[in-house]
C-alpha cells in the first residue's frame, strides 16, 4: 500500500510526523510505499536522526506550511505547495492510496473535497474522532466538524458512513447508532435533529434513539451522529474538561509530602485510567464521503499516534471503506424510493 | 421575601427539598414567608421529621406531579394543579415574589412562559447554568436548553441578560461575554453563530470573542452564550465526563490494597478536587427574560443545594435582576437604533 503522509502538519512540526513514520515503516510491512510531503532539507535530517534510510520512504519536496489558524479554504487556493496541498495531489494522481494528516483539520477537509470530489451519492464530508467511555469501548463522534450546517439528510449519510466505517474496518457488525440530543426522549432537539431522527427511524440502520451526555461516555452506542457544529464542541469541550480534571487533580495530589506519598501508591492505578482514556490507539480517523482515503490525526499526536493513524489507512484500503460507503448509500437510496409513499 | 417552592420537584422526591427548606429558614433571616407547593400530608410528615414548626411556611396543597420525562408544555397544560405549576401560580398572584424549582426544567420553563410571560424587549427564555472552572471561577452558561432553535437576536439577548446577572447579582463587574463556537477564529461558527458573532461585537458588552474547550474551563470568560441546544448538550456531557473520569479513578483507584493505601493518603487531595467542581454552592440559577424570578436547581439537588438555590431567589430579588435586565435590553435597542446605519 502506498501511503501519503503531510509531514509538515503537526503542532510541533515535523519531529513526530517522521517519528511516526519510521515506527510504521518497522511495523508495517503491508506498507510498500511512504511518501513525506514537506521540505526536503528538515524532513532528511530528521530521517537521518532516527537511524533510518529505509528504501520504501520518499520525499516530495514543498514550500509552504499551512498554520494552524489558516482559514482551510484559503489555504487550499493561496498554499498551491503546500504539504497538505500535496498530499492530496498524490492521492488524486493514484501515486499513493490514502493521505494521512495532523495539520489544519480545515485545509484537509477543503483539500480532499476540492481536489478528490464527494463519493457517489454523498453531499458533503464528515469528521470522525474516537471517543473514549468508561468500559474501555470507544465510540465514533460523526461529524466532529466538517458541515457546521447540515440538513437532516446529510445526518443521516453521516450515520449510514460511519456505521460502515465501524462495521466494515473496525469489525464491529451491526453497529448501534445513536444521534446526539438535548434530551432522550424523541420530542426533544432542535429542528434540525426532529427531522434527522425521522429519517434515521426509516433508515434501516441499527437505531437507537437520540442519545445525551451519560449514553455517550458510559458505552451505550457504538456511532454518535451529530451536526459538525455540536459534534466539534463535543469533542473539545471533552478533551478540555478531561485535562482541566487531571490538571486539577495533578495539582492537588502534589500539593504536599503526604498526598505526594499517597500518588505514588496509585500511580498504577492513573496509568490504567490513563490507558482507558488515550487516544493514541487509534491515532486517527477517516474523513468520510470524499473519493479517496483521508485519515485525520489530532494536531498534538504522539509518534505512537502518528503510526496508528498510518495503521488506520492501512485498514481502510484494505477493508476497501469506500466501496462498503457507497453501496450503503445506494442500498439506503433504493429502499427510500420503493419505500410506500405517505397519503 | 417570599419564595414559592415546588415542593415535589426532584429526582428523589420531596425530601431533600424540605430538608433544603427547613436548612434555608435557619440561615436567611430575610425570607418571611417560605410557599411549599406538593402533597400536604407528605410535606408534613417531612417537616415534621425535621423537627421544622416554623410560622414562616406555608403549604399548598397540590395533587398532581409533573415526571422528569413529561414533556413541558404538555405537562403544563395537562397537568394544572402540579406542584411546579402551582408555585408559578403564586408568583404571578404576588402571593410570592420568585418560585424555586428542581423539577422537570421543561415544565418550569413552559409554566413561566406561559403564566408570567416574558420582560419587555425580550422573545425568548433562556436558562443559565453555572460551571465550574480549573481556578474555581465558575462561569455562567447560557442557554443552557430552554430554546433550541434560537434567533442571532436571541443569542445577544441571552448575552445581555446573562451579563446583567453576572454583574448585578453575581457582582462581577464589566463581564467577559464568549460565544461558543467550534473554534476561537471570527470565521469559524455555524450559521446562527457567526451571525450573533457580527451583533455582539456591537453589543456594548465585554466581549471577547468565540470560546471552544480549553477557554470554558480555564476560566477565560464570565458569560459563555450558546443556543439552547449546543449549551444544553455541553452542559450534560461535561457533567455526565466529569461523573465517568471520576467513577473510572475510583475503580482503579480501589483495585487493591497498595492503591487503596494510596488513595488514603491523597483523600484530602480529592476532597479539594472535589470542592473545586461542586455546584451545590451556587445550588441554582436563574431562567432569565420572564416576568417574574424563577431558580432552577439540578435534579438531584442536595438538601444544601436546595438551601443555596433559595437564596439565589433572595438575592435576584434584593439587587433586582429584572429592572436590571429591562434597562440593560432598552439600552441596547436605543444605541443600536442611533447607530449609524450602514452606507
Amino acid at each position: 500500500m502506498k501511503i501519503a503522509l503531510d509531514a509538515m502538519g503537526h503542532d510541533d512540526g515535523p519531529r513526530p510526523l517522521v517519528e511516526g513514520a519510521v515506527l510504521a515503516l518497522r511495523e508495517y510491512p503491508q506498507i510498500s510505499k511512504l511518501i513525506l510531503t514537506g521540505d526536503t532539507a528538515q524532513l532528511e535530517t530528521l530521517l537521518k536522526q532516527q537511524g533510518c534510510n529505509d528504501s520504501r520512504i520518499e520525499i516530495v519536496h514543498t514550500t509552504q506550511v499551512v498554520e494552524m489558524h489558516d482559514s482551510g479554504i484559503d489555504a487550499v487556493r493561496k498554499k498551491k505547495d503546500s504539504s497538505v496541498s500535496r498530499a492530496v495531489d498524490l492521492v488524486k494522481s493514484g501515486a499513493a492510496e490514502a493521505v494521512v494528516s495532523a495539520g489544519n483539520t480545515g485545509a484537509a477537509v477543503a483539500a480532499c473535497t476540492i481536489k478528490l470530489r464527494m463519493l457517489p451519492g454523498i453531499d458533503r464530508p464528515a469528521i470522525t474522532a474516537m471517543m473514549p467511555t468508561e468500559n474501555g469501548r470507544h465510540f465514533i463522534l460523526c461529524d466532529a466538524g466538517a458541515n457546521p450546517d447540515p440538513t437532516p439528510q446529510h445526518l443521516k449519510d453521516n450515520a449510514i458512513m460511519a456505521a460502515a466505517y465501524c462495521e466494515h474496518v473496525l469489525g464491529r457488525p451491526n453497529p448501534k447508532v445513536g444521534l446526539l440530543s438535548n434530551g432522550t426522549e424523541e420530542f426533544k432537539g432542535d429542528a434540525l435533529t426532529l427531522a434527522a431522527h425521522s429519517l434515521l427511524k426509516n433508515s434501516g440502520l441499527n437505531f437507537h434513539g437520540n442519545v445525551e451526555g451519560h449514553d455517550l461516555f458510559e458505552g451505550a452506542v457504538d456511532v454518535v451522529v451529530a451536526d459538525g457544529f455540536t459534534g466539534n464542541v463535543v469533542l473539545k469541550t471533552s478533551e478540555a474538561l478531561a485535562k482541566s480534571i487531571f490538571r486539577l487533580l495533578k495539582r492537588e495530589l502534589l500539593a504536599n509530602p503526604i498526598r505526594k506519598a499517597g500518588a505514588l501508591l496509585c500511580k498504577p492505578g492513573f496509568k490504567a485510567v490513563h490507558e482507558v482514556t488515550n487516544a493514541d490507539e487509534y491515532g486517527g480517523m477517516p474523513l468520510l464521503g470524499i473519493n479517496g482515503i483521508c485519515i485525520i490525526a489530532h494536531g498534538g499526536s504522539s509518534p505512537v499516534a502518528v503510526k496508528n493513524a498510518l495503521r488506520a489507512a492501512c485498514s481502510s484500503i484494505q477493508h476497501q471503506l469506500n466501496p462498503h460507503i457507497v453501496e450503503a448509500v445506494q442500498r439506503s437510496h433504493d429502499s427510500t424510493s420503493n419505500a410506500p409513499q405517505p397519503a
